[in-house]
């Protein structure tokens, strides 16, 4: 006896070993993909009848602040130095344990109901981020911010705390919950504390999160400071390997990419985040052409505003596009495969993909809506013409998070309210 | 007695000279706005309790080719060549009148279900869509295309056509329909084509819509030809004035820019086709500093592919924050009136704004969702957080079409299984 099976749906099982199955089965047991066919003999508990939708691997968002979802919409429209300064550092100076909690659990709410089966955060208080991701159901790789700033008593502080957050966490969440360290990134970090991390990094086995080049800015100070960039001064300390995720890198240069591609690194994509602040255009094309893993987050909500990977999606297949003046980059089954196959990949999960033996993540998206008739190509729509509110079942683990647009591990109403209180109260205390 | 009451709102006026009621009620009347206030002593037959939701005015897409829904996904991440010569234009043939009819009406489901009140088409058998806008109750202003191609017999009964849908229909539904002549662009209609078509237009007091340098090859094509741009032509021939709707405007330099301002040419600002395709990023953030009335337009479902304009919008926001470097350009608000008071301008309807005497065109957007909590500031979430599919209720001429996620003015199903089957039997003629 099998515990759910997903029939007739359109199967997307983005497995380059096989293709899509226009009429298929999926059956699922202990949290694995169990069977994958056109019909299947078995029986289970939950019978899902996707008649209509397709069924796909669940999403990876491998960039976020998942409690940031407070600061949605609080200051938008403004200079960065501006927004950082005097709205969000102020506000973030506010933020308490629960916050984050109420913060993390709305944004697991917003993840379940547009797609997303997992994410990679970085932020404070990730004791709560984790409490939230447990009580989910989503999986998460989760690491605790470690902002030096050349404050060699502060550096030490924060990595012990972060060495605290990885061992406290790593595999909890029956192994839905990974750990990893957070160094900020290459100018907020010197390179000796960022040479310390990767070292702890190593010993925990733990992977290593760091925002790399997001912005000029951090380009001209490292060039200032170090002859060099980023990427090479990570090279140089011997920062880089496929445990490494690095956020943005938006200001690379050709030699940046080899690096990347020869270190194995995972590249986090945020094209809403740098389209909205203006950060520049990542060489997305260039990095997947030469072969770099590049995968999509959100970032936060204070610079996005919402955690919908769709709309990334269909963002990064536009943007490449118009940058590169070339209509037939970032066709709609790469980019899928960026939001899922690498993904989980980046984030070193047995997912990505529905295949046998993989780890039941996975979605099913409403096809029986105005905005998706008719359908020639089931890839093309999800990333042009769907959003994340045409998801309506979310599993993750081999359990239902979300079934026809009903939310089973949470209550909805009272995650709203308690957040959006919190949310009030803070930013009441940030202006006070 | 009034028609409809919507309370408990938060009013996005839009009105320049009105600021914005955090709870406030709305009266319609004989399809007229009639009062604005916090409460009302007011009847009415409908009342509509909007508590946790915007009621702002319905959106203007002011450039689309709605039949086209039929194509959506049809052919993607091609070459422009490619995907016009061997995939559109081979289906466009295809095309029967009851297809274009079938088609249509999908596009209004579409647009009642994201926020549309109002919009622009250019397309052949108009017939079909005119008589799908006045089914659906939506407001649109409707062009038969003319695509002389130097071709002077083709020119002629084009013009025919145009003439006779001109007279046919405008001010037809009640007046929410008016028409235009439809010249196709100045790259593919002559000079003296296009001189007659705009003398056609005056005689009738109707408006023009055209494509205006959308790509780089259309610049070139005309310096070769004309030894100018299109919109030197244009205005050397006297096409430009206010009752022109120019789409797309990409390649256009200061000089070309300053035209259209001192003609108040009406702009269709079409981000997410123009990405798709790489036609080029237009220069927005310069029109909108010199104030031209710059507006929204989806363009059709072939190269977007849907048209949902908060899409539109928020992609607006974002795509001009990078291409100019600055994350101050294009702020929510001015988004917003892009797509409302800008449109209502560029379609010359009594709309766009929430104030007395003005026609009761508007939307109710639900806010007690997770990507929209918390809430700070209202035109900031409707930019960057919110989707089309968070409109519960449209309302246009005073008649509800959508209440509470429902549509009331045709059998959503039916409309979706009869637009599938036209488009799978059009392609279907086009391969065999």
């Amino acid at each position: 006896m099998a515990d759910i099976i997903i029939k007739n749906a359109y199967v997307l099982t983005m497995d380059p070993d096989a293709g899509d199955l226009k009429n298929g089965t999926v059956v699922i047991e202990d949290g694995k993909i169990t069977e994958i066919g056109e019909n299947t003999k078995e029986n289970a508990d939950t019978v899902i009848d996707a008649k209509g939708s397709v069924v796909m691997p669940g999403l990876a968002n491998t960039h976020t602040h998942a409690a940031m979802t407070l600061f949605r919409g609080y200051a938008d429209d403004l200079q960065l130095a501006e927004w950082l300064e005097k709205h969000i550092w102020p506000a973030e100076a506010q933020l308490k344990a629960e916050d984050v909690y109420k913060g993390s659990l709305l944004a697991c709410l917003e993840m379940i109901k547009s797609g997303t089966t997992s994410f990679a955060d970085m932020y404070f208080y990730m004791d709560e981020t984790a409490k939230a991701v447990e009580a989910s159901g989503l999986r998460a790789s989760l690491s605790h911010g470690l902002i030096e700033l050349w404050n060699e008593e502060k550096g030490e502080a924060d990595l012990k705390e972060g060495k605290r957050f990885v061992r406290a966490w790593q595999g909890a969440a029956d192994g839905r919950i990974k750990t990893m360290y957070g160094p900020h990134a290459p100018n907020t970090c010197s390179e000796e504390f960022l040479t310390k991390v990767k070292e702890e990094a190593h010993r925990d086995g733990a992977g290593l999160h760091i925002h790399v080049l997001e912005t000029e800015a951090e380009l001209n100070a490292m060039k200032e400071r170090y002859g060099k960039c980023s990427v090479h001064l990570l090279e140089d300390i011997g920062f880089f390997g496929p445990d490494v995720l690095a956020a943005h890198c938006v200001w690379l240069s050709d030699g940046d990419i080899e690096i990347l591609r020869q270190r194995e690194v995972n590249v986090s994509h945020n094209p809403i985040s740098n389209m909205k602040l203006a950060s520049g255009i990542a060489p997305v094309y260039k990095m997947l052409e030469k072969g770099v893993n590049v995968t999509l987050g959100t970032d936060g909500c204070a610079s996005n505003n919402n955690l919908d990977l769709f709309e990334e999606i269909k963002t990064a297949a536009l943007l490449h596009k118009v940058s590169t003046g070339n209509p037939t980059a970032l066709p709609a089954r790469q980019v899928l495969e960026m939001a899922t196959v690498n993904g989980a990949k980046a984030l070193g999960t047995e997912t990505g993909m529905l295949k046998v033996g993989k780890k039941a993540d996975m979605i099913v998206v409403d096809m029986k809506k105005p905005h998706l008739t008719p359908c020639f190509d089931v890839p093309s729509h999800l990333v042009y013409s769907a959003k994340g509110c045409d998801v309506r079942t979310t599993i993750v683990d081999g359990k239902v998070l979300m079934d026809n647009y009903r939310v089973l591990v949470m209550d909805e109403e009272k995650v709203i309210e308690e957040a959006r209180t919190a949310a009030e109260e803070l930013v009441a205390r940030a202006n006070a």
